[in-house]
């Protein structure tokens, strides 16, 4: 019996355990980073907001001009038995299309047959729970839209990578990398808010429309916070009460460092306990949770 | 016996025929398109301009922070065996370090050992000798230098990938995208000049430095040309007298149409022809040429 314990891909219409997972190296969502994907949680067994991160997939294929043989139902199947497959409760549960490889002796990818893989592999916290975020504000610009559209999830990663080499060097722990103007963007995989006054600011462009984000704007305008989508600059951060970020990697998570000086009290703000609290309290509600059969 | 004939690939220490040739789902460099390439060709058996590629190889994965464990002789050695093993006269021969996976449960690309791979496969050309390109130039924007270090050759491309799908709906075949200024950068594998008056023109900034290019500027220096590495406006490319793409894939390639309208008079031109002659001819000089023993 092939092992699945450390996570199981779907490949070829088949699954395989995730240390066979592999892509042709022709394939232009390797040689081209051609493709696009989405990534959804599993907590205690159970998908959190799986439709949005299907509708997110869905509208990315869209805008690459991509097309998968499967539907909606199937797709969740698929996903759902990658999970049951691997016996993991806490899991990423990642789906990817790629361009795929272009008929011999062509340069087109109109003659490429798109390429579904998806795969279940255990949970990391891109900090874990208590601890907080020590962040670095790198100078590295975001990839502007006018190049990629951030919207579309994409690989795309190397400002973000090469961002966080650059927090190293600095001694923090991870980065955030600006937009044109030098306002922050995004960090490698997740959002940041910052809250003043009671009032949160997350930048409003240029950046993944993540579902944690939205699921934290959402919390925050029910708890009757004002949420501000739009510039938010080094200095707003530097001199917020509390920053956060978001990521299906962990939900909501305290920044409690940046540029190596202490934000407000330096430990988890109230408004951030708060926000975390109801994010997880959301995931045993049936609207946003739904259970796998193992 | 395995059958190379369509390719070969070096992965994990051994050759295996381009069918099998694979890179881990997992790996950042599929997931982050966080790695660096180059290609060499090889026609009639030998590479052109092997060490320039290594050189600059070499000098990309020290931007990234990668590093592999083979000398440039060792190097050598692995491309020409992909090719021996193929028994391709006219081949690409592509040489990649990814940054790997990072250690389980991490998501630090310090804990990530680099990895190396190599393959041969048949020589496609972008357009066939003999046949013009026809261009769009599409205002989609190049990713510029401030996000991604566009000397550092990376897969970063679906700006030109969809500056691609943008030409095919324009009734082109091929596309440029612009910088933030709106001129012309480069385009999918390819840098463009254009010639007026007897002065060719070239984009200087925010493109990859192509082998190709720079073996286009050494000729025409060389023949007497000047060559200005500078902004090269949409407006002057479509006025100009003759204009052409430079690629490891195909050399130096007449662009005979842009944006629907003919160049010059429509034909290979006699600057263009002088350069494309020149540049094969170079292809059996021994300071550029490294015979391969199939």
């Amino acid at each position: 019996m092939p092992d699945f314990s450390k996570g199981s891909a779907f490949i070829d219409a088949e699954y395989v355990p995730i240390s066979e997972a592999k892509i042709s190296l022709l394939d232009w969502g390797f040689l081209h980073s051609d493709a696009t994907y989405d990534v959804v949680h599993v907590r205690g067994g159970k998908f959190f907001r799986l439709d949005d991160h299907l509708d997110r997939f869905f509208s990315g294929m869209k805008a690459l001009r991509m097309s998968i043989p499967y539907t909606r139902e199937e797709l969740s199947g698929i996903l759902s038995d990658c999970v049951s497959k691997s016996g993991l409760q806490d899991a990423y549960v990642e789906m990817i299309t790629t361009r795929g490889l272009p008929e011999p002796g062509s340069r087109d990818p109109r003659t490429c047959r798109n390429r579904f893989f998806a795969f279940a592999v255990p949970f990391v916290w891109i900090t874990p729970p208590g601890k907080g975020l020590d962040l670095i504000v790198s100078q590295r610009q975001r990839i502007p839209p006018e190049s990629v559209n951030p919207t579309v999830k994409n690989y795309h990663w190397l400002d973000l990578v090469m961002g966080q080499f650059e927090a190293y060097d600095q001694g923090g722990e991870t980065a955030v990398v600006v937009n044109a103007k030098g306002n922050i963007a995004e960090g490698p995989g997740f959002n940041i808010f910052a809250v003043k006054n009671r009032v949160l600011t997350t930048p409003g462009e240029g950046v993944l429309e993540g579902i944690t984000r939205k699921t934290a704007i959402d919390i925050a305008n029910e708890l009757g916070y004002e949420v501000i989508q739009g510039e938010l600059t080094p200095e707003a951060a530097r001199l917020a009460d509390e920053l956060f970020a978001t990521s299906t990697a962990g939900g909501i998570m305290a920044i409690t460092r940046i540029d190596c000086q202490t934000v407000g009290t330096g430990s988890l703000g109230p408004i951030t306990q708060e926000l975390q609290d109801r994010y997880w309290a959301l995931h045993s509600d049936p609207h946003y949770a739904r259970e796998i059969h193992y």
